[in-house]
């Protein structure tokens, strides 16, 4: 999850420790070197360098865009999953209608719908980040359900075909008619499409050729560097050149860090609290359900005897 | 509100003050201990900060790309708002018919409608400024909608669970045939897409540690800095660092800005005008129903009567 | 409107000569100040203001294509009015059908709302541009139409209402079937889209501090410019200063120019000659539709009698 | 048309000899004043130079990003285009069902309406370069149909307009239900919106103050650079200036071919063989109709019969 | 397929062998001239070379960029299928319906489809690559729909019109209602444009003109290279040379390796195995379809008889 204040320096120091180590080691070895063996001395000039650091400034600049790009998408893909969800929901309790009878199997039918609808932002939260998805199906699935789903492999990917089978039911039963049916199901899809784009997110590694390239640049750039720096610092070069490779090594760990949004790491896309909003605006949108039919029906009612408030 | 001369150099200085006399303070420091320490001065070649500060221009200027990226994306989407709320507006007026009788009560339902739409507008702008969701419902909603919302945490969310219900009722009371239904409730999607499209912005901090490591950097670069320009300047180089410094921390600040487009700053995205636009148009489009339904009445019997100026 | 060859040296040269004419008078008093007074000589190293140079032009080139984007997205907005007039001019004439009857009456009404539709390219071309909306009114609309849009500040918001009203009118009439007025009420969704995107991009003013920081950060790059350059040239800086400053100073005219792309300058979206196109198509298809009416009830009756070209 | 090994180096030389020649002359007269006139010579410090290189390097970048851009969109307008021609004839192929009897004239039907939409694609193609919009419509149209388009300035738009009463003719025989209608008449607005966008590539004009600023910092640059190489190379400075100015008018050069994508030269989009592959693609489609239908009767009477290789 | 740690060094390094030999011979030989021939030195100062390093860093970051995005579209693109896969398998088996007779020969009809929904992928992937399209269609097609498909050049659309050949027969038998229908050919049209879309990256070279120019301004600098450095280090320019040229030949080789997604390289979009996903998915789906109807049953029964825990 992501807050305003929980990253500590330690942490930043900490993810480049190693690298910076064996920098500042070899930094080190090549000022000895320059001092012990005047003769053998190596000086290039600082443009040579400075033309390397071009090019990787811009390939660094470009990859944490395209990494930010990543991290973004998936944020707004679980925008999406918000959107649609309470859409869905909408649709769920203002669509279905069962004229007079059997209101109470309609209820506890929407109920069902919905709570498997949260169950499902749960359990895509949890399975993009490789743990249990059954975290919270005891309180929001029927032991059917869970039954049913225990058959896949892709748990939300089986609540979706649940979804469905549900909107058959409620089409069989008169509570829904055929546009209805087709409209939720476009939802649906919308639903499946960001399951999908998650899973991309979270399967695609980003081009090895090119993070590789990249970091190769980038260690040679550091190994040159001492040799243009010597000259003028001896021994002194060791704290610049720790200093201009942390300035790198840190955005380039930046770029690795935001490139994979579902990896809990403190970077991630908040996926647990997102789904906890939606969690509380559905059973909002649920819990209600009892009150405003009633609420409606005297409105109705009140319109039908006075017509009184409605005349401008 | 953004306009367009608002903002004076006092409030561009004003933001980086304390940055500012910071920096001051370290650069006269550094000239002090220069002068009075000779045998002890430190001094890099120009070309060091240089490159540190290729990398920092570069990552600057993508992040405030990003930055106005997400102001631009903070606009569109409430430049959706108004067109999905006039095509809203549109819908209502011109699909809900009820043949011939019960006008009266037909027209106070689509006042309720629109009103309510209007006040979705401005209780979306309110909420997203974290402020108060009622401002304008009392003009607005009647009674028992302000009661109804009361028992939600999102109230925007609430009134599309209404505009919902009413859509139901009308399709009950025969008002709507069921494909307009359905094309309504799309618009209604698409109303929720927005809406969650702005809390996207605004709950989503943008990534903490892309955020630092360019802070750290360039506070890198202003640290070496004097050491780069003490040999030419002496006690010049103070007011020079000061002018760069200011420079490369103006580009974060306006990053910085420009990335919350929410939070009551004079560069926000101007929610609280584009609401009034809203209802100013849409109460020209209801008031404007009485009127033109007679015309449209007229307009039909003279073409009934005498189909004169439709000769080609 | 924008043409190839119609932006002569003068008028380039003329957006920046109050700017060119006080960098000029900066420049030779700072070269007459080191002339005559060579005690209190100023001078710093090349690279400092190179390192400003690099983050303005950075800056610079994101914002020029930032600008460049809002031109882009304004013609590409104007682009799906061409494409959205044509199709809902297609859907009017072979969606709507009166069956044998009082074909005249539904050849008026065609010709009407496809006038109308021209109509509203106009007078959206003209309110964007602050000017009159009614320029071609008279020719396009019929007086009672015209006296409805003057209770409106929007005058093409009032029109779509108009068209929404004549849909409601056609499928009363039974000419359209229910599908249909919702397929037909998607197109003028997406035109009201479009509108209130050029409203958008009308009313939506660049981000302020953005640019004024970096007419701020460019300023700082000039006033330095002359102490870099004045210790090798003397009075020769001067024309050298021009020069560089000319470069900078152009491409920021560039960004302000394409930023606005409705604003009555040479380089905007040429709304009115697009708005042309659109009124020679949609006439082109409204008067050919009392010829291929006929063409086609040809076609059917030599089908029907012969059915012999279509055998393959 | 594109093709891997089309560019020989004449091809890309040729492009920028006239500019270079003057380059050349122009380097040449400063090398020779500065060899004769000693007394009068100028010499600029190589920064000067590089300071208007990374500006323009930048903008010339950004400026072939964008003309790549237009490339590459007006390639996917010609992707969606096969998209929506292959889902168009399967709709066609699909929906359109006479039952059992004047099957006959049903595949007249299909065949003219298939062949109209290849036609269609040749003529959007021709048109597009400007070039005869009837080159294939001898063998795809019948006689009416190319009476009919004559009368039309833009020949696409009126094919469209032919599918679209087509569709209605279909519909009224009771080949099509409504909301096939509908479904087809959606396919036929993404063709319409990839035809406008086309013409949108084709008829704006890259902004010009945008291009022309770009060339005068260009120039300015190559201007300023005889200066700052002459004090080290004398004579031999012509042919570094002639190969520095060849790199940049090349990449302008670069950005200026693609930005007009359909201008009959050699990085066009390939509209021609693209419309083929459509043709051939939409033939085998068509073609095939008469087995299948035979194939699958053949099916469904096995499966009628036997029911004996779907149980599982 | 891109797996994490399948790229050794040695096939980096290989990646350039050819081009690194050819520029340390040329290093070697600049050298050797300059060792010998000590009367026709040639130096240029490193700043040259630098200008050239500028532009050239700047067009391979914008055209690893693009290569970038192109390879990130295509992996969308199929991230896009396995979406509308699912959705398809979804609409397939929750839509059709066959009341209570008949309901053998429907599974049958259901696996068949979603057997060669599998097969469309499993096709599409193969002909990307240039491959044998029918590498699973023993399995997953029933003979005639192989007979049928081998009349086609472009098997997956073949696969596509059987799909909408079903449909229709779907449709006929009543297992479906026309909004269904056209649901599932809205589906279907989502898969024709992600065929295309495929087709279009394939096909389409990156623009030649493009390529050629980076290329020749690359091959520019390091040709102007040698003669920066070689007044500083004589031989020991050689492996300054080698290492400063492998890093740009690498970025541009990255380039070109990213851009063509489709060519059966390590870096390629991993078709088959997202293939194999969509294939366990759908087979998940629909072998499930045996047991679920009966669990639904059971669960309808239940609440029917009981109605117990729905009461809230």
């Amino acid at each position: 999850m992501l807050l305003k204040k929980n990253i500590p320096v330690n942490y930043v120091v900490g993810k480049i420790k190693n690298e910076l180590i064996m920098v500042a080691a070899y930094a080190i070895i090549i000022a000895m070197f320059h001092q012990f063996f005047p003769s053998l001395r190596i000086s290039i000039p600082i443009a040579v360098p400075t033309i390397l650091a071009t090019i990787i400034s811009l390939l660094l600049a470009f990859r944490s865009n395209q990494a930010y790009d990543r991290w973004w998408e998936a944020r707004g893909i679980w925008g999406a999953i918000v959107n649609d969800s309470r859409s869905l929901a909408r649709e769920i309790l203002t669509f279905l209608d069962s004229g007079e009878s059997a209101s109470q199997e309609l209820e506890g039918f929407k109920k069902r719908f919905i709570n498997r609808q949260i169950a499902w932002c749960y359990s895509l939260s949890q399975s993009l980040r490789g743990q249990n998805s059954y975290i919270r199906s005891k309180d929001l699935l029927v032991d059917e359900e869970i039954k049913f789903t225990r058959r896949f492999t892709n748990m939300p990917n089986s609540l979706l075909k649940l979804h469905g089978l549900d909107l058959r039911l409620a089409y069989n039963n008169g509570w829904l008619n055929e546009y209805q049916q087709v409209q939720i199901d476009s939802t649906l899809n919308r639903l499946c499409d960001s399951m999908g784009k998650c899973e991309r997110i979270k399967n695609t590694v980003f081009p090895a050729t090119y993070s590789l390239y990249i970091h190769f640049c980038l260690y040679l750039f550091i190994a040159l560097l001492p040799f243009g720096l010597i000259e003028y610092f001896g021994m002194f070069e060791v704290p610049l050149i720790i200093a201009i490779a942390a300035a790198f090594l840190l955005v380039e760990k930046m770029a690795i860090h935001l490139q994979d949004p579902f990896e809990n790491k403190p970077t991630d896309t908040p996926t647990t609290a997102i789904s906890q909003t939606i969690e509380r605006d559905l059973k909002q949108m649920l819990n209600d359900n009892q009150h405003d039919d009633i609420l409606h029906r005297k409105e109705q009612q009140a319109r039908e005897e006075a017509n009184l408030y409605y005349i401008l």
